[in-house]
């Protein structure tokens, strides 16, 4: 097929009275020539790769499969291990401990948050908020006043929860008293943590910090994570993967909707919880988890934490190991750019509003939950979940299509992840950078959307998308590392 | 649109010599011809109305919508009023107790099945192995082989479930000293009952009656039951709409696939349940719960029968209000026919067979669970629930046009049961016997299928049609009941 570029019209016009169809490639305007003159014009959405950055370009040609070259021949195999490992991974819910204890170098006066590496004075209003809230829970400070001059003061170190292999939702924030999940990746025998969930409304993750925020962490770390931690004990390590699955059947993408994910882990653990607490406790757990459909949403993280980072670390693979935003900049990783963050400015999510609020009460995007789209999970599965439209707007037809798309930029669908709605075929896994940057198309997040301010909360959910310049950074870096010439 | 029947090709040659296309309306050979001459003809699967029965053809145009008609009036308003019963149903599920406490008229020696009504030396080898089952349960014979003498000497009286408002799945065995659930229609303040689902395996619904299908029966009596009762009293009437609306979200259709709804409801009742049970108890409950991905059938069986119930006696009405099977019969009831049933051969179900297993050890289409079929759930659901193709066979592109095929039949759409995945469209919901005699579209059934024999058990799963001799046999009666002169 030839693309057809008929700038003079008298020259064309023979031809398409003959009754020659046309393909248009690229600007629309040029059909309208042959339009005109009765020909009929298919258009083709076509973008020249790279953007039409010459040089990266060149450097996607350097990177792609190529038997004959070296590099090229290092990317495949470095992708086709990164792949393996990653459709390999066993993520298992392990038990639980406090973040202190398990993130070794996490110190007293240590935050972690969510997204690339952001310092106090630049973060985002409701990551400040948790940070607010952080503080005040571990004791550090009185008054949510006192607590933003500990801040300011720098008496408080701040790092990205991706540097302790840890994930939080949102803001993200995890302080060192917090009790953490452990999940374990029984192919590659890695660890990853997540706090637990605290549901929907006024909560620490989305910048609130009043006294029920305080309250309900207190109540989690005293009650809710030691009940846990026994009915795991109790239970033996739970197969989150095999959870998982099983909420994709059941109208899960596992990161915005995760009803099933919550009640099949609530009615699993339910027994082991009964025969390890005492019946006070137990029905408290219970009544908590009967509340909260988005209890899976951590598990999913670390699980999808576990599974990503058994993947990391191989030099020369362009599959994406990490995406998380700070609510300012979106930071990418691949397993063959290391420790590195490929950042950029994060968008306003695209969604639905409770009522009183708009998109000009929206914090860009924000959270570590982005995770779960880089193992193949939320806006990557959300054929899975046809039902979201109505929490992050859409029909659900775009639900299909958004997969659909995905498979575009992914290496491989992951078969024990089936999507009953295309006849069981796996979610997309393994974005690889290459085919994000050559074909444009940037990972969907689904997502809660934060208010602005601190102390606020939810105020919607939507839909975001990866900045393409983050992607685009991190190949560059890669084909530095590779010792492409540039 | 005129139909074409080319007998004489030498007189239609002309026609199509100038590109006229066709419609080929009923047997297919007709358009042979004109295709030889090189017409394009479209083919329409037409069949007549009624089958082609004349008599049945005159009867339907009298019960057809027509204002200036008293009878076709009469149909019209009657099946508003029914539908109308129907949607505004509110299931609850509000206690439980024993079946001879609470089916008026249930005597000493009395055995419930499923189904229309059927004898002893009629019943299929399924039911024979249910009854024994029940009758070593109560007691009443020590040993299999006295059980069957026992119900060979008459000393064992029979009836079907729905003479009771009761619904039982698959044998639909309920005898007198079995815990029943309470459903109240809080609409219409009728009552329905169903036993508890036992699981899959070896359990009395398929016929089985060894020492672990009575034990485990007696722990549901003895443990089960007590348990669910008090937590029951203590959480309040439990909304089943709203169980079923949610599940429908979740990849259910509540008569085959109930995984989700059995999930959500063990999520539910943990709390009260945990609050109201020695430990000891509530763990052994809940661990019943979590290994029964059907336990919320029985549920969904009886929420249907409370909403049908309510619309069931309206004089005119050709609204579906019972479709059951005794494993031999099919047996149907119109709103508009009274206490009369409808029967018809059972099918043996088109499905998926467990390994050592084929159609020539199935029993033919057995059991109450239809009664999800009747109220707009199961296989008329089916769009919800495309994952079910991997229990009962096909592609989840055929759950769709099951759904689709259904909504021809029936005359609403239920818009408290949304499919996420025909864009929150409402359930097809009230059958008409008129539009199913009209169409020859039968209702489809998902199903399980019990092995011919007693004794044995589940051996598949599929799907079975609703013959359609007993929707023209019901529309006969009401049509001698409305006068229609025949």
């Amino acid at each position: 097929m030839a693309s057809s570029r008929p700038r003079a019209s008298a020259e064309t016009a023979p031809l398409f009275a003959h009754g020659i169809r046309a393909l248009n490639v690229g600007v629309s305007e040029f059909a309208l020539s042959p339009r005109a003159h009765g020909a009929t014009v298919l258009e083709l959405d076509w973008r020249p790769p790279a953007g039409g950055d010459r040089d990266l370009g060149l450097l996607l040609a350097r990177l792609e499969d190529d038997p004959d070259d070296p590099i090229g021949s290092q990317v495949t195999t470095a992708n086709a291990r990164a792949l393996e490992r990653i459709l390999a991974a066993r993520p298992m819910l392990v038990g639980m401990g406090r973040a202190a204890d398990l993130l070794p170098g996490l110190g007293p006066r240590h935050v972690l948050h969510a997204g690339p590496p952001i310092e106090w004075p630049r973060m985002c209003g409701p990551m400040r908020g948790a940070v607010i809230g952080a503080i005040l829970y571990e004791g550090w400070a009185a008054t949510p006043e006192a607590a933003r001059r500990l801040a300011d003061d720098g008496a408080v170190s701040f790092a990205p929860c991706h540097h302790f292999s840890a994930v939080g939702p949102m803001a993200g924030v995890v302080s060192p008293s917090m009790p953490v999940f452990i999940v374990e990746n029984a192919a590659g025998g890695n660890r990853a943590y997540a706090i637990q969930n605290e549901g929907l409304g006024k909560v620490l993750r989305f910048g609130a910090y009043g006294a029920e925020v305080l309250d309900r962490l207190r109540w989690m770390n005293e009650t809710l994570a030691p009940a846990l931690t026994r009915a795991i004990g109790a239970h033996g390590p739970i197969d989150l993967k095999n959870l998982t699955a099983q909420a994709l059947q059941m109208g899960d993408e596992c990161h915005n909707r995760n009803v099933a994910a919550s009640s099949l882990f609530a009615r699993l653990i339910a027994p082991a919880l009964v025969r390890t607490s005492p019946s006070e406790v137990a029905a408290a757990v219970l009544e908590f988890l009967e509340a909260n459909n988005h209890f899976y949403l951590n598990l999913s993280m670390a699980a999808s934490k576990a599974t990503l980072d058994g993947a990391h670390g191989i030099t020369g693979s362009t599959v994406v190991t990490v995406m998380a935003r700070n609510g300012v900049e979106v930071g990418v990783r691949l397993s063959g750019t290391g420790e590195a963050w490929f950042t950029a400015p994060a968008q306003i999510p695209d969604g639905l509003y409770f009522p009183g609020y708009g998109p000009a009460d929206a914090n860009p995007d924000l959270g570590d939950s982005a995770i779960t789209e880089t193992a193949g999970l939320g806006g990557l599965a959300m054929a899975a979940a046809p039902a979201i439209v109505r929490f992050i707007g859409g029909a659900a037809e775009e639900a299909m299509a958004t997969t659909k798309r995905m498979y575009r930029i992914t290496l491989a669908r992951n078969n024990d992840y089936g999507i009953p709605a295309l006849g069981f075929a796996g979610t997309p896994t393994g974005i690889d950078a290459r085919r994000v940057v050559d074909s444009g198309i940037a990972p969907i997040f689904n997502t809660g959307i934060a208010h602005r301010e601190a102390g606020v909360g939810q105020v919607g959910a939507g839909i975001a998308k990866a900045p393409l310049a983050c992607f685009a950074d991190a190949l560059r870096e890669l084909g530095r590392r590779l010792g492409v010439p540039m």
